[in-house]
């Protein structure tokens, strides 16, 4: 019999979408699943041509799945590139060696150069399992890398994925913030500064991974972000900057993977990030990097002491990699602007640039200290001199016209969605603010739907100091669905000083 | 809409085996999806009359499900206890609090008990998806938690589920292997003696977690093992003994969700090993426990020191939970009798049983040994009288009688299983038997698709000091396919010293 001699199924799409995770479905009396002892395995290697994946393997009833055919999810089917009809060749997935390594690094022991080459290989091979990406991020987190072992990890992501130039560009700008701070959205602008400065700045951005919006996410709420490689080169050759996702062009493959399960366990190490914040810049043929650490009781880094040890690493592995690496401690004790949630967001990056009076102050700011640092990092500037020519080139519309150009380039300035379900949360008691919880706020627009949900999140009406009289509107959650909208209430009123006001 | 307005939906079974990880299926253009803003979740809250699953979400195309209806895997089927056509409530799942504490042990602090009460209600109660388990079991494992955490998270294993109680039996035996040791099945022989002197030992015992048959997929192959509790309780009123598994009477419902995941990723922690199984004895209501743990190279306890160390953490939280636990620590360094694998473990057991002249040796001593001790730590015997009285209950035919009459009331005793395929492994060159790596040895036997594949495993020909010539039989593989043999083959000649011959 074909099927059973070539073990060759016929390949078809399941219509089921498993959320990223790679699956296969097989019929429990298909005879290749019963003749190779697929039954009693999780998981299966799924051969096309020279391609293949590893997968997860669901068994089906005869009712889903026609005789010799094998099933696939959208991510397994995208990932192979398989085609309606195409001959699919089952096999027993090689023993993953690598994670001996992982339970070693379990165990406390240092991981050597070799072990994280062949962990980070099987990685964005895709062969490793869910619970096997969270067992090593859980491994590396808390501390648990030293600073060799960053370094290995940053170049052995680096390794995996393409690493793009810019011939005749010799300083390439690039910028990061470590993330835990809602709103901080400096980005799009700094960028648009910068370009207006006639400098390079590729910057491809992330999308978010436990917060309610990357930078991503937010610039996709105005203009296309999924560019191919060569769509990229295009708007970067053309305005000397582009705001793209880094991930539709893969430059960092085992991150984009690693960062799914981060964002399920809502967890970040410290070694981890530095090597996927690092990883990308290198990728991206960034040669100058500023990397942004807000400090709060609430945020990411919650001390001074922490930004300071995470600002060394970063400048070392940085050192190490050859980039110039500037790391920034920065004022990370509330959100910045008004918009949390990557439409709102959006609106206060677009207030910025346009200079509504409206406008943000503490973004403008930020956004303006941050170019200014970038400006005098490239050596084009005198130390001193970044932040006023920042200034005019934000305050003369140089920098909103360079916006709108790469826009433009990027498939055209889209209008900001609105949500239609909103509801006020005001004031009990007057006072003063006194502090706002980053980590609930962000929980809250998250159960609002962002940033699945672009328009869904948190319009802040009031920021520390402001005083406020009881009954006055403290913020606004925003939603798509009534559902969303109940969910990210009810979780406001279950906890306790989100907003503090004495 | 009724749909709309109840968000109630018609409940229908996929026929996806998902391998134990609950997921439902739901239209992505389905009303109360796109209403309730599910589209945008991972996973969601199903809900019947007053029960409830959390479970990750799939979204199908139209052409999977009927317009208002809901596909539920096998296993969320079963653990929602669904009939077609009921009508199904989806909601937000609550978010989940604990997982701060898991946050918290990944940065290496303390649990509180109250944390791991929760984390542990959580988790028995399904809310937890793999990752998240991951998570938890990896942030534990290392040796990182310390005594008072191993007793709290013992007693919040005990708490969430059954406790089994012996009316009128003041002494409850009980024993335990940590594992790693392939072979080591005295289990059965140790339980059909104890109870043939009269003493009741009801025996409840888990599926492998990382080896390739544990105590109850061996049994399997000679009888049934999944006993309700009404059932349990009938064997073991008649006989003083069962050998069931205790995962069909929900004695411990978290440490079986773990089990899993440990699975999966090959991990079993100290602490949680710990856990696991007092939480397991004290459930099935031991008053006195031996635990085996062997020591060896290549067993799951390496040295002398990490064994003594174990010990004393087994002794005491025993102490703190209330009863009398005595380690023992045995030798290690090979394999327990000549099989390796349910079906071909299960003929060494009846072969000790029968005092068959092929018996394993080894096998026949260790079961006595145990036995012995357990008469002893029972009060019954004197010290030192114990292994006396064991031989002569073995060698009577009275345990044989007992487990005869044992695997009578649950359900009969089966006849074991030949694997179709074979491939004998023989010596490259003569010498004697130095060392067998018992990792290695368990991949094989895995890979040849034990446990699952009951007949499937490993069938050593010589032992540790056995005197072997060139080209002479040194172990046979046996699997149910000839893919799976294929698999465990390649396996055995790609790494080295699996057998070492000097």
């Amino acid at each position: 019999m074909l099927e059973n001699g070539s073990r060759g199924l016929t390949a078809t799409r399941m219509g089921i979408d498993t959320q990223q995770e790679l699956v296969v479905y097989m019929r429990s009396d298909c005879q290749v699943c019963r003749s190779e002892g697929f039954v009693a395995q999780t998981r299966v290697r799924l051969r096309l041509e020279e391609r293949y994946i590893i997968a997860k393997l669901n068994l089906v009833s005869a009712a889903l799945l026609a005789p010799g055919s094998i099933g696939l999810s959208d991510s397994a089917w995208h990932k192979l590139g398989a085609a309606e009809g195409d001959r699919l060749r089952v096999e027993h997935p090689h023993y993953l060696t690598s994670l001996s390594f992982v339970r070693s690094k379990i165990f406390n022991n240092r991981l050597s150069a070799q072990a994280i080459r062949h962990i980070i290989g099987d990685i964005a091979a895709g062969r490793y399992s869910d619970v096997h990406l969270a067992a090593f991020l859980t491994a590396c987190s808390g501390d648990r890398l030293d600073l060799p072992e960053i370094i290995d990890l940053t170049k052995a992501m680096v390794s995996v994925g393409k690493v793009l130039s810019w011939p005749g560009r010799s300083t390439v700008l690039d910028k990061h913030c470590v993330g835990g701070l809602p709103g901080n959205r400096t980005t799009p602008i700094v960028a648009a500064i910068v370009a207006a400065a006639g400098l390079t700045i590729p910057k491809t951005s992330s999308r978010s991974i436990t917060s309610p919006a990357g930078t991503a996410d937010t610039m996709e709420v105005l203009t296309g972000v999924e560019l191919s490689l060569e769509q990229l080169q295009a708007v970067v050759g053309a305005e000397g900057a582009c705001l793209a996702w880094g991930g539709s062009i893969n430059i960092s493959p085992a991150d984009d993977l690693l960062i799914r399960v981060e964002r399920a366990i809502n967890l970040d190490g410290e070694g981890q990030l530095i090597a996927s914040v690092l990883s990308k810049k290198i990728a991206a043929g960034a040669t100058h990097v500023i990397i942004d650490i807000p400090v709060g009781e609430s945020a990411k880094v919650r001390s001074q002491k922490r930004a300071r040890h995470l600002s060394t690493l970063f400048a070392a592995v940085g050192n190490e990699l050859g980039i110039r690496v500037l790391p920034v401690i920065t004022d990370g004790r509330q959100p910045v602007g008004f918009g949390i949630g990557p439409a709102l967001e959006a609106a206060d990056v677009m207030a910025v640039l346009q200079r509504s009076p409206q406008a943000p102050v503490d973004l403008r700011r930020r956004a303006l200290f941050l170019a200014g640092l970038l400006l005098e990092l490239s050596d084009q500037y005198a130390p001193g001199e970044g932040r006023a020519v920042a200034e005019s080139l934000l305050d003369s519309g140089s920098a909103w016209e360079k916006f709108r150009a790469v826009c433009r380039r990027q498939g055209g300035l889209k209008s900001i969605p609105t949500a239609p379900y909103q509801r006020r949360i005001c004031a009990r008691t007057g006072g003063r603010v006194k502090s706002f919880d980053n980590r609930q706020l962000a929980q809250i627009a998250k159960l609002a739907g962002a940033p699945k949900a672009k328009a869904a999140g948190i319009q802040l009406a009031k920021k520390l100091g402001d005083t406020v009289t009881a009954g006055e509107l403290l913020m606004t959650i925003h939603a798509e669905t009534q559902g969303e909208l109940r969910y990210a209430e009810n979780f406001y009123h279950r906890v306790e000083n989100v907003c503090r006001i004495e």
